[in-house]
């Protein structure tokens, strides 16, 4: 059994490792920490695991984390950076599903999150870890950034045009929405469901975070720079993310093995479902599951190529690739505790 | 493995079942019926099973149907007291998630579902599938009737006080609220987004046909007559019930030990859930569940007893509860397939 | 013209007076304060509002409350009982929607809310401020004590049976049901999007603060002590109370008269519409007016009456039953700027 | 006052033309019809609506909406273009909400909607109802063709840039979003409740009707042809739709002039609401409230103009446009019965 911590446990994604692990063969939760809530039980705040975990919140001492096999950290950025090095001294693996090691670009990093990073060294050994992308260097790597939840949506949808070059990479469109959830379970009134709720806006439109994160993506898949517009919206619901995607193709005629190009790239991976030419998926056929689904769609005779793309951004977005991650990591079957279908209705 | 048929598979209670047998170890879906959508793979309809099922929907033939161990029935009511029988004879076991086995008075039953049955005989021999009630029974029996989703979380409430005589049974109320999955999958003007989204209202205040099987319920657990009042209400949410239950407690004095009255009651009860005292069990605490959760309160020196209790209606009111009958009913490992923690958030 | 102030206007309460109000035809709103906003403009946190006012949030000052003839306090407790003395000596009049004046019984209130009241005096002088039953009461008020939200629904529904003596008074059931935005504007965790989306649970079941301002109504109506139970749940939508109410008929023989009771009682009313026997009130058929719809229930022949009550918690809960108020103690039309339908869907 | 008749009325845009007319001050309704629910109350179908209306639900018969001065259709396609003429001959005004009269090019609309049109003379004639574009044309048109709702969102974000000439018009994209309420009201299972909620995905991205009438209108603005991508997506809420659209600036220096841009050509609209450039419009700011507002955004040094605009799709987005039209045809102040701020939270 991996013996497994995690820091940062009362937020969103901390919960929903817990509900993962809870179903994972492999895996003995030995803590969970948290600063605010030491002492708590776990099932306390999070009453869904009544009976699964009795696990206490505990304070985030070194010594514990140290003892165990991997380490995922829930937190806000600029928490792990500072940790991470210490854990690395002590030969623990670490999937940080924060922001700090996700960005190589340091000052890029500092200029988005407001802070120096703190840890260069291992901003740069880390793995982004993109399973579809970089399987090989997560199953060896100590430290794995676990990518945002936009930024999985949007890279699965684009890396098969742009690995082929088939469309033009200077005008890469990427409008997304998102679930409440993915704001964090902060008390923030512009997150409560007085102001959410029944009604729909943009944020971030004149620049959010996972925008680097993105185009370093789309960057490495084109093998050239990418004109990238990336516009986050905020749905009335609790889970889940949709991106409609757009980009033109270079030779309209190319659209008629778009679809053998899709199921090509992805005919081997588990977690990625090309559904049927002209499908319209749905982020509640994913909601709880591991789950990326897509589909491909064409207007009249034009070349835009549109593909939408969804997770469940606590899942494939955040926790469940984590744990994805974890099983490349550790040599287990890579869909261990990640094989229930989604909740839908 | 357990050869299971689902007659009526196109419903939410359909879909629900799909969900639940995708991680059960023990049992193999051999069919799966749909009139109306005879030859259309499931997955096209549900999305969340694309990958977990290669079945299509298929014509409701016997001979298919009787060469399974096991059926459930997902249908509306009238259809599986005219096949049951034949199943019957055939020595295939059932679970039958409609309402066509739950209420032993045919007249009753015929006045509120508006039809004479069809088949008394199996009607008096079926047993209804309240484990926590009925276990027993329910082992030995080929045919349950799986309990309706509001009986359910009603009649686990109110159990403990009325098999103990704590309370007076004349005055027992049900003010329960539901998502409007429970409504069913039909093309109903008021059951649309736009008619259910973001309002909250009763329904069936005058008399709602799970009042007759909640009272038999009631009844026999209180072995006398019972005077229940229930009234149902329409959550703008896709699943989960909350039934708040009223009764008047014969001594005050007896509030002292409720508590534990309850926790003996189902300290054995995998799935039933007992939280502390003034708690305030959340639906989204069971959501794909096949959990109860129920909490206790009294106000101020009230002789009131009030309960709180929750459930996810397509899983402990429908068919999580039809696969923990079916695990009984085959001497499984009563949890198996039911281990997953809720969806939360 | 009016000249009105408002007191505490970043609360949805505080928005929703500027809503209604920017339709009367008889008022002009001079200032709108607020401590932690202050020279922000209005519109610049309500953006319904622009075009429609050109007021910033003001610090509370006495003097300009003072040049007001009417000020309204849309503060949390404790807040309007320090500040109305001195508006009442310069004469001003004053609108509480805050619960700092709503109960008479100043142990009750201290114990409640937590701390001593301030302002004994004027708690005695302060008409509570439900129009059907104390309109005359209020012409003449110079403090008007806005009900709270709940209490309106619960009230209204209740008093045709009590005041008419038909019921039994020591077992009434108030199961009533709330939208988020009765828990306010700040940033609550539990109140999250996140928390309180795609879910429905009870709260305060074992004690909540409306529960002595219901009974205080109930028993003024039946002239004699009131047993009630009181069970306040949180829905999944922004506005909207529906309180489902059980009360025992003294002489089961009266049911026959009592939609007319009903309606005789508010037949004169413009704000309360008693629907046909055995509708079911939608929280949508208010939602943004200035109404109570009720309708009645019986079940077989039981003896229970079931009163379904829905408002718009904003509005007949709070900000419109305020401008309602003001209306008469000012002798205006008493429905001027709150003619409009309820927004359906 | 106005004689109004309203063909149609049973749907979402029936309705809200009621509660919109219900505070008109120049209006009277005389007749509402209805073949599926003729004698019908209205109010019974829509109970926000008692005490406003007195009417039922009568059969379209010819004779008495000749009589009125003024019919709107709130039909499906096909019925207005059969019913027009025979009152354009009776000297009655129309403003049709429904598609039949909004494409001049017949055999485009025949391609879309399925049918052949029946009334080429009067669609040559019709004038497109946007009146920040037409009003003069509408002022004096007998017959007007109301926009679609997805087209009133996305041509008032594009005008600005397409009559200055400022961007590349091959490539505009128009990422739609709306609420369920755009999907009428009939029994669809694909519009229920428990499939809509809680749930998140585009729909006819491969084509939608009104990518038509979008591209129309642009062109009309252009004085070219233009290439536009139109994707709509279905948001789990009632009322509200949002676009973010996209295009490509042909010169960045014009980013610095934008705003202005914006702001004069909107100045004396009454309905028109260019926020602060990087504002994020809500639908909620619009709800119930015949306003589009709109907000600029630029990403980094980017030369693609990004435009958030949102309106209620059943108001700006149908009925209350249609009553602006009217106002605009009949002389009266445009925005009689339109004044009330929008509904927020």
């Amino acid at each position: 059994m991996i013996k497994v911590g995690i820091v940062g446990g009362t937020g969103y994604t901390g919960v929903e490792l817990l509900r993962i692990l809870a179903v994972h063969p492999d895996v003995q939760v030995e803590c969970i920490t948290s600063r605010s809530e030491a002492g708590m039980p776990v099932a306390d705040i999070y009453p869904n695991l009544r009976g699964h975990f009795d696990l206490a919140f505990s304070e985030p001492e070194p010594e514990r984390l140290k003892a165990c096999d991997m380490v995922f950290f829930a937190t806000p950025h600029g928490v792990a950076m500072r940790m991470v090095p210490e854990l690395m001294d002590a030969g623990v693996r670490v999937v940080d599903l924060s922001a700090d090691f996700r960005i190589k670009d340091l000052d890029v990093w500092a200029n988005w999150y407001g802070m120096p990073h703190e840890s260069p060294e291992w901003a740069q050994k880390a793995v982004y870890g993109l399973p579809e992308v970089a399987r090989d260097a997560i199953s060896e790597a100590q430290l794995v950034a676990n990518p945002g939840c936009y930024p999985t949506a949007v890279q699965l949808g684009f890396l098969p045009l742009l690995e082929q070059g088939l469309v033009n990479p200077d005008r890469l469109i990427a409008d997304a929405k998102s679930g409440a959830s993915g704001g964090g379970r902060q008390g923030k009134i512009g997150m409560l469901h007085g102001e959410v709720g029944e009604s729909f806006k943009a944020y971030g439109a004149s620049g959010h975070r996972h925008l680097p994160e993105i185009r370093q993506g789309l960057v490495q898949a084109a093998g050239q720079a990418c004109g990238v517009t990336f516009v986050p919206h905020l749905v009335p619901m609790v889970r889940g993310i949709e991106a409609t995607l757009y980009a033109e193709l270079n030779n309209a005629g190319d659209f008629d093995r778009l679809q053998e190009v899709f199921e090509s790239r992805y005919r081997s991976e588990p977690f990625v479902d090309v559904m049927p030419f002209g499908s319209h998926p749905e982020t509640r056929s994913v909601r709880g599951a591991n789950q990326c689904r897509m589909a491909l769609h064409r207007q009249e005779q034009s070349n835009m190529v549109i593909v939408s793309s969804v997770i469940d951004n606590l899942v494939k977005g955040a926790a469940g690739q984590a744990v994805q991650n974890m099983n490349i990591m550790f040599g287990l079957n890579e869909v261990a505790g990640l094989e229930a279908p989604a909740l839908l209705p």
